[in-house]
């Protein structure tokens, strides 16, 4: 069975969120139960579960599980309700999928203040659901952009685990793959979470998708040497003029591909387009614990009492960027009227 | 006491030779002891010692041992000591200070058959001691090029532990701090041997030199913020055009310096230089173990069975360097007649 078939990142049992442990794999397959909506924002902040989709999505679940408790316990739970959300849509600052879901939610139960439980629990479900039909949609929209037997570099995780399943930027490559227009998949580690290593590594793996781990530092060497002809990532946040957020090491991949005449593909739903961002300038960018460069699963690599500089996300410029690929198709060398037309479509 | 006084990566005791095995660092400060050229071949191969010169110092005194042993034993030892010297060469390919100081101390030996053993000791020590003041020298002309209050960023180790003593471009990093001339030193980590945690931050930190640890992926970002206006690196071998073979991750900065306006200066001795390679098409670039990569200290962080392409060194042209530092002088924008001219003064 294929990993986009067989992983499960996040599910929801009678009430209870259940989260796989990204922060064990690829060592252990450990899920976690998740009771209240402290525990989930905690968790997108952990990176229990990480990858902007992904995390859209728990938050939608965490907002039925707040409805749910307040709904319950008290006269005024609107307004409870709302501390809970303003909890979860601060978890994390950069992906802006969290926003945008938990302001869909929001906007549902106070348009279904009757019965808004119901409503809720409809609309997590689909969000859940359309992120992988649109994952789907893009894989064959990316795909269509590559020739035969190309060599593919991708960075972080954009897989099943990222997002409600099959993946975008992997969606891409996914979808790729299995008509033949991939003969190899070379993955950065994406220091410091490693989640090239321990993440896309382990999917890739699953699914028989050939893939070489390299260090983020030996992309360049790679790019010069003919080894790839797309740089294919995921976003976190992209804004109205096409800029891309997305993990460290992202820009540096840009700047080398562009060198090298490689060409640069964005996999992102529109709910990871920001139209209220005009640049990448305007996008929080979230600082992380040093302690993430400084140390590998507990053990410590630096010396002590040495700081470390842990920026969770950089930021592409557009011009940097050949194509975005979106569930609502395709925008080559974006700019912000091409992303005004596209979002005209999006709900 | 400062690090490039207080720490002796290489020393030679009545016969043995004595290096602080760098794979520990810096959670254990370990000295092995040496007795065979084997010992002294696998200790550079394995990484026990590492950076172009201190290989270079290392097979030195390596030769010297052979020597003492061949003299010693056997009627044909010039021929037996040959086997020694080829062994030696051939621990790292990549790195031509190996191959140089070899080739110095092979003709040192020829030159006085009679009374071999004094003439190697002697030369031994002087490679030595000629690498420390070259890099003093070379940290006084580097500094000369940097303006007041400098953000710089370094990669790999070119301290005391990569050389002689002092170091190549953290000479040039020490020089420049004692004048004022350096605000912030940035260290990539340097994956996937962590030579910037583990070595450079360790040597600053003694010497009290601020430095902040990043990952290499975000180099890119910290260039694009105006942090760093130089990149300083050492090199294992430049050729006689001008391009330069250094620790994997080097030529990623180049291309993101040059793109964003940000110096990039290389600092090795004239040692490193080699007029017999006409670019850096013809270097040997050394392959390691896929291990070094999926695992960390013996930690698993990849899948089992998954792949990973793990060149140690990439090459960065010419054209991506702004200045080539010897302790012959500086050369600004290098070609072959700029390095042509540099190496007629030097022997």
């Amino acid at each position: 069975m294929s990993s986009h078939d067989s992983i499960r990142a996040i599910q929801w049992k009678e009430g209870t969120l259940i989260l796989l442990d990204q922060r064990l794999l690829p060592s252990e397959e450990k899920y976690l139960q998740l009771h209240s909506v402290k525990e989930v924002a905690d968790a997108i902040r952990d990176m229990v579960v990480r990858g902007a989709p992904a995390i859209g999505i728990t938050a939608a679940y965490g907002v039925v599980m707040a409805l749910t408790n307040r709904y319950a316990s008290a006269k005024n739970w609107n307004s409870e309700l709302e501390s809970d959300l303003t909890q979860l849509e601060s978890a994390r600052p950069t992906a802006i999928n969290l926003a945008w879901s938990v302001r869909k939610m929001r906007r549902v139960i106070q348009d279904n203040m009757e019965n808004p439980i119901d409503a809720a629990f409809s609309l997590a479900q689909q969000i859940h659901e359309d992120d992988l039909q649109a994952n789907r949609h893009m894989g064959e929209l990316g795909s269509s952009l590559l020739d035969n037997q190309c060599g593919v570099l991708t960075h972080c995780n954009t897989g099943s685990l990222a997002t409600g399943g099959y993946g975008t930027a992997l969606g891409v490559i996914r979808s790729a793959y299995a008509v033949g227009k991939i003969r190899q998949v070379y993955a950065d580690e994406t220091r410091p979470w490693l989640q090239g290593s321990r993440l896309t590594a382990w999917e890739l793996k699953q699914d028989n998708i050939p893939v070489t781990l390299i260090a983020d530092g030996a992309a360049a060497s790679l790019m010069s040497q003919g080894g790839v002809q797309w740089v294919i990532v995921g976003a976190d946040r992209i804004t109205a003029n096409g800029d891309v957020a997305n993990k460290i090491g992202t820009y540096s991949l840009a700047v080398n591909a562009r060198y090298h005449d490689v060409k640069m593909m964005v996999v992102a739903p529109t709910s990871t387009i920001d139209m209220n961002c005009s640049s990448g300038k305007d996008i929080p960018i979230e600082q992380r614990d040093p302690s993430e460069v400084l140390s590998l699963n507990g053990q410590r690599i630096g010396p002590d009492d040495v700081d470390a500089w842990n920026p969770a996300f950089d930021v592409t410029p557009a011009g940097l960027v050949d194509a975005i690929v979106t569930e609502q198709g395709i925008i080559h060398s974006p700019n912000v009227d091409k992303l005004i037309a596209l979002m005209k479509n999006s709900s």
